[in-house]
């Protein structure tokens, strides 16, 4: 079996680490936060949607043996946050770890959206993000708890990205809390960093976005990701979750403020002048040499 | 009288062009709204004063025979904005321009921002620039009208920065949106570039960033701009205005979704690893070259 | 006629500059070259080729009634580098800009190259690019010269790129001397900026890079780069002139260490991440809202 | 003892692999082999001093059990490098793995440097890494054998540095060089990422750097790394050997062309514009609030 299936860090790495994940329940979310219960850490997950929660909490304690709390929190409220990590601090006598994962997305030419819609991502995804943070911060600060903070971001929160506007808006936002926390809660002995993955295919937020009325034509086929990845397969829960549980863990203390592209190389292949000419077949460029080859003999 | 100082391009580079600058009352809005004015736009200035907005829309017409609207409007209300460009397309009879400069930042630890404080400034500066944004994109988009947008950023926007986290975070979402809808709008002519400006010192915007009862300490002295910045001096407005003028006409036709610094080098000075040998004095690297030779000699 | 094929910077901009442009002799170089004469300044062309050197000189002289010296040189080699220097000195009493826009550059994939072809392109490159700025930056210190220099580089300096992997390597590094030196030596009053253009056809570079034999093919139709640039065209020489001729006057005093990127957008295109959804016809998006909306109205 | 000193990836992580560290002998070079070897990896490592080399594999074979082969190899040579290939893969029957680490630097004024120091220094970094990354390549193409490379970087590779410039524009350099042949050569199953290391001192380099003659100066005291970095120390070189293995192992799958920075947050404290407000006292921030306090309070 392929070790980037395999779990990476040495057993008890999280040990006692208290973590909460937003939008834990599902996803990207859920698989991380089974890694670092898998890891010794206890977890608390939440989102709006208390039910999937607990239900996703209940599989993980009996997947892992640790201890997870399902809290319902919506992170643009911010009193809900504290609320949530009110919750989380008495049940677990603290919280040491923050994966900011909650998101949201429209794929849509922006001119279609509404402002409101654009508020929705934006309100989701950067405000909901330093919500959390600044909560959890003034709390760290004030109780001298040294603490991790991981924030989900994506390749076009330094790109841009056509069709995708707000979720672009917001992630580059939460990049810039990263570099920008990292540097001045450092002090605090706060440690902050990012991670931007590329397609990691979920029950459900996939097909969201390519639904298959799009999926199922030949535009459908020529857009699937796995064309555009240089390593030529989209990515395995496991590796991000490794890669997340490294981060967030004291093996990793001395990356800060830093953002970690796992992505296979899909936005360089698009922003390299000439990876087009991936496309160019041997013969072609056999034939290319000949006539430079024969071009030199003659000048 | 040195170039720098002088305006740029040439007469009527703007001609007939309008142009909303959101912040224009006041500061590098108010110096870039008198430089297109000079080379020939129709400009409307907008911010929630509008006191201070019609006393420099009478100013700006007084110094250069242009014509100036104010209009009140605050770019975080969506009807506000709307209603704006109402006002500007009766006026004018279109709207071809729009410079996200706008803007608030308090300095301040993070840990002592309440969330609502945090929500002030990236309210101004994203939600307001993407506001104003879509609702001119909808308008161009539905008009088939070609336009520039040119948005007012830092370079905190990619470095991040402690104590203005707010605005780093804002930023950082606004270059994304220059980037991403410089790509997906380029197919209506619209094109979208942005500033990252180092210090251009303002009537009140810099004293309010650092009060005198810190401008006058030791450490206030230290910290000045000046000390930061390889070029050894802050920013003239009209140098601003230059740039900002050229960006938006169609001299820069082929730049499209890059940001452009304007710093005298500040961001980079601070940003190389070895920069700060600046300090050490001329003896002493002849001293270390000495001791370098003597080295090479005995081995 | 549009406004960028148009000069942009008042006259005498560069009056009693003198400007060693490296390459100078044709394609961009010329061009810039050309510019600079009419905006006053006199200038030096340098490239290998001592007779297209001459008639360049002559028909600019011409075309500008400036001043134009023709040095052979070989920026690869530090001796002719200096040589340069002393005769562009001797002639025009000083020099205080310099272009460093020689370059070579094979299409070609990477492993097919010998190590003696990536050196080629390095050392014309890179090495061809510090020797003119050592040698000049000595001058210019020695004699408290303030002066400027241009680099012209590429997008794939900082992204990467296949195909073009030496070049890529060696822009790069002269990427990386713009922003070191722009911060070093600006205390002598040396200036350093770049330019990453994006595709401006010129006679025999295209086609060399894109023979006929690939060009005409099916596949050469869709790797043309028209098709991938935002703006929907290529650039013309007079843009990119414009540009180097702000950074390279007084008037952009205030930009250092900056790489500006003209482009019409090309590599952010490539970049992002749903940026291919460009291909999706409005009839899919229109099928796709209603899916959504239908999807929001049973849930 | 702090998790970050520990070992990081699993017993057999690069069982039978082989690698080459180029610079092994010594420094970072060696306690990335060590860890590679006591992964169940065989190591060849190479420089130019044979003495060195086969002392540090003697004992490097004593302290893990592993198999490590001493190769002179000057890596500006490129017979030196195919023969240093060549005696790898006889003596381990295959090499899949390359870590360009080799460097050379100078700490000094440009203008002081000759041509010559310059060229040493780019020769060493970036022609010696494209020179084993060339040949190597051309092997695991040829062989068809899967292959990760990992190049050894700075931050100053894309900030750029004053006082280490002919070293900025060989790490730049390197840096394209992982970008473009991480998507070039991903069809043939190479795989490439790079490191940026803050400080991570070693015996010897560091004090090359930073002689004792300006080390107890004053100054010297004032430039101490340490007081750069957020995380207020310097790096173990344990962490660096973690990160490194796992970005050389399969963990790492769908890592590709990714340079991850481990400085502790260095770069990003320098970069951020208002961070050198980490020098305000706290008592100074309860007074601005209050200013700002009583300035609401008025208006």
């Amino acid at each position: 079996m392929a070790l980037y299936t395999q779990p990476m860090l040495p057993e008890g790495s999280m040990k006692d680490r208290v973590i909460v994940v937003t939008g834990g329940g599902t996803g990207l979310g859920r698989s991380m936060t089974k890694y670092f219960l898998q890891l010794g850490a206890h977890c608390v997950i939440t989102s709006r949607k208390l039910e999937v929660l607990q239900e996703t909490a209940q599989e993980l304690e009996k997947e892992t043996g640790g201890k997870v709390l399902a809290v319902a929190c919506d992170v643009r409220d911010y009193e809900s946050v504290e609320n949530m990590l009110k919750q989380a601090v008495e049940h677990f006598g603290k919280v040491d770890g923050l994966v900011n994962n909650a998101a949201g997305n429209f794929i849509s030419p922006t001119e279609r959206l509404s402002h409101r819609a654009f508020d929705t991502i934006v309100d989701i995804v950067l405000r909901g993000s330093y919500y959390c943070t600044l909560a959890f911060g003034k709390y760290w600060i004030k109780e001298q708890i040294p603490a991790t903070v991981l924030n989900i971001v994506t390749t076009y929160a330094w790109t841009g990205s056509a069709y995708v506007v707000p979720s672009a808006c917001a992630k580059a936002g939460v990049l810039a809390m990263t570099r920008s926390l990292a540097v001045e809660w450092a002090k605090y002995k706060i440690r902050m960093n990012a991670i931007a993955p590329g397609p990691f295919p979920t029950e459900g937020a996939w097909s969201r976005l390519f639904p298959p009325a799009l999926a199922e034509t030949e535009l459908g086929q020529k857009l699937k990701p796995e064309n555009k990845i240089p390593v030529g397969r989209v990515g395995e829960h496991q590796e991000l979750a490794n890669l997340a549980a490294y981060l967030m863990s004291d093996f990793s203390a001395y990356i800060n403020g830093e953002v970690v592209t796992i992505d296979g190389g899909e936005w360089l292949k698009g922003a390299g002048e000439f990876n087009m000419l991936d496309a160019v077949p041997q013969q072609m460029w056999d034939m290319l040499e000949q006539m430079v080859k024969a071009k030199k003999g003659n000048s």
